[in-house]
């Protein structure tokens, strides 16, 4: 597959509306998207740091992937996404390398994307994610 | 302060071989650089994805900063690092925020980088670096 390069940081966050003020008070980071996905059970922000993008992830309850994550470690780095020309080839490719898959298949992310998550076992404990703007 | 973008990501590894093999076959990454640092306790490969820069750290013995990382955490996500035009403005900038800081002065870095980090706790849990290449 062709790997364009990092599409996006994941972290993960308590408090949405500090973490966007954090960054763009640090680091002069803007905001290029913001929405709420109750069936993924997250409110996200995507920021923008000079030409590089962070998505900040604020989970909508404790029983959320993102609520799960911050209870067992803290707010922090979540994952990491690489921009690919075709999530679906990418995945093929990945399986027929071996490597260990949380989606078999492309689905819906944030912002419009389409993704898929490898398993972090496979990428030495990073949780990666192969996106592609649709 | 003036953040370029994101200059790389640092990530914790076991094994530094098997890591830059698996992010070459996996998302095609190549060598930037590659150095053992015995006073960082720290053998670390820069490599590329796309544009975009990895450093993957792996420790030189269990009492190093990654070692204990590694026996805390497991391997993953370390920190990111921001390009700054200037590091001692940065800290500067960030000292007069009120941000908690790490490193009060510039230092050496890998790869010769002038480097400086900011504690996470600052950042909702991010370890954050300023860098600036010299």
């Amino acid at each position: 597959m062709s790997v364009r390069g990092v599409h996006h940081l994941g972290f993960a966050v308590a408090d949405l509306d500090e973490a966007v003020s954090t960054y763009a008070e640090l680091f002069g980071a803007t905001v290029e998207h913001r929405e709420r996905v109750e069936e993924q059970g997250v409110e996200a922000a995507s920021v923008l740091v000079g030409p590089d993008r962070i998505e900040l992830l604020a989970p909508t309850g404790d029983d959320t992937p993102v609520g799960r994550f911050l209870a067992n470690r803290g707010p922090g780095m979540h994952h990491v996404a690489y921009e690919v020309d075709d999530v679906r080839a990418a995945l093929a490719d990945l399986a027929r390398k071996g490597v260990e898959l949380i989606d078999h298949e492309p689905r819906h992310g944030l912002f419009g994307l389409e993704v898929a998550f490898v398993h972090p076992d496979a990428v030495h404990g990073v949780l990666t994610e192969v996106v592609c703007p649709v």
